[in-house]
């Protein structure tokens, strides 16, 4: 298995000189992911937990919704490459998964999502409550287990917790990655998400929301910003946003109702 | 034309209790691009200077390498939708722009491009060289220029200068948008870029690389950390890579034969 980050000589810039130095780099890995021997997308990832990744991911876009509906998985880690056998004969015309959803009413925030969004992200009906402690708790608490990898700047952390606690970390350079690993966790575990909440350590795009609603949790903490269309698709799908988690305050930017106050 | 940014009532959680606020929100803007009438890509992004976005993204995809390679530009900003006819003839077979490209000689970086990386990112022939000092100035006046977006978070800085000035910034919320916008700018107004330096306020992952390249310039200045894939390439493609420039001081990845001591 590959390394996590590696070390490597560089040359620094100090107190007006160019001396030799190291560092330490975050690892990258290209793998390519074949579904019933057909190519059917490559990502470049942190190389660990790529099980969970290839289940998150084919989960995330459509292509699979539960643990059985993938007969055999192979890794060829020298390659980078995993090799896909679905239960059932599923026809995979990449330009579905990629191609603009048109909705017939335009003033709704629904018309941005992309086809497979429509058929994965659904409306969260979980009515687990949290309280503002146990925001900030769940949010040091991934902090302070993940920072063995922030010290190398540059990956991601996403965590899945019940209110009280963190169940399980993952990091990964991609943003997506760190959340289909967590996705890909859940199928390959049979856990069940309804209680559940995510942490994250970066900033909440429309991307970063739609894979919560993918992972079907009703909360999203950050210590970071959402963007706009975050914040319209949240209302939409029901989800409590919770961004800006930084020194004992937050912002809650949809659905205060599961705040428990 | 959309707002760069808005504002947003949101709760506030401070000093032990939740409270009406006000919070400032980065605007997304989804953009669908069709050339030669056939739906290309959708992207996220920003919603400024979407022409250049345009032209920069179908460089950095191989479809267009020039301003001529473009007959007409149409957008549509109500819908979100830009329709671009080329000027020759040209067949868009979406699969072969996110197909991975396997090289024959397994152990070298270049069996890690896409196939349309193949095709656009070439080998950097310039000499230019750069000073420390210049390296550092380039990155505060990127910084100072760009204040005012930077206060609601969330957005990627990208700016192209000579050694000595910076020339434009452009910003986006998509990392590769403020590149490719970059790219569409001198595209637009047939800059040459072979002296120019990219600075950028963001991660240098194997993709910004990539699109370093695409750009066409030998040098590229970040304040934060490359990845192990991007310094392989930089290495490859024959460009300066300047990470961390914080503080008066920086870490020089790869040809440091650039950096004028």
């Amino acid at each position: 298995m590959k390394e996590f980050i590696q070390k490597r000589p560089i040359m620094r810039f100090q107190n007006g000189e160019l001396v030799d130095a190291e560092d330490v780099i975050v690892s990258e890995f290209p793998l390519t992911i074949f579904v019933n021997n057909e190519e059917f997308a490559t990502m470049v990832c942190s190389p660990d937990n790529l099980k969970e990744l290839v289940y998150g991911f084919l989960a995330s876009e459509g292509i699979i919704r539960m643990y059985n509906d993938i007969l055999s998985f192979e890794l060829d880690e020298n390659k980078g490459m995993a090799y896909v056998q679905t239960s059932s004969p599923i026809s995979i015309k990449q330009e579905n998964y990629s191609k603009r959803f048109i909705g017939s009413c335009c003033g709704k925030s629904r018309q941005f999502y992309f086809q497979h969004d429509v058929k994965t992200a659904k409306t969260v009906m979980t009515e687990t409550k949290i309280s503002p402690h146990e925001c900030l708790y769940l949010m040091e608490e991934m902090q302070k287990q993940s920072d063995v990898f922030q010290a190398t700047g540059g990956v991601h952390n996403a965590a899945l917790g019940t209110t009280s606690s963190i169940m399980i970390i993952r990091t990964d350079i991609g943003r997506h990655n760190a959340l289909d690993k967590i996705l890909g966790y859940c199928i390959l575990n049979r856990i069940s998400v309804r209680d559940k909440v995510l942490v994250f350590s970066g900033r909440i795009s429309s991307e970063v929301l739609l894979k919560a609603a993918k992972i079907g949790v009703g909360v999203i903490l950050s210590r970071s910003a959402p963007s706009e269309l975050a914040i319209k698709l949240a209302e939409d799908l029901n989800i409590t946003m919770v961004g800006f988690i930084r020194g004992g305050s937050f912002n809650v930017y949809t659905h205060s109702k599961r705040i428990n106050n």
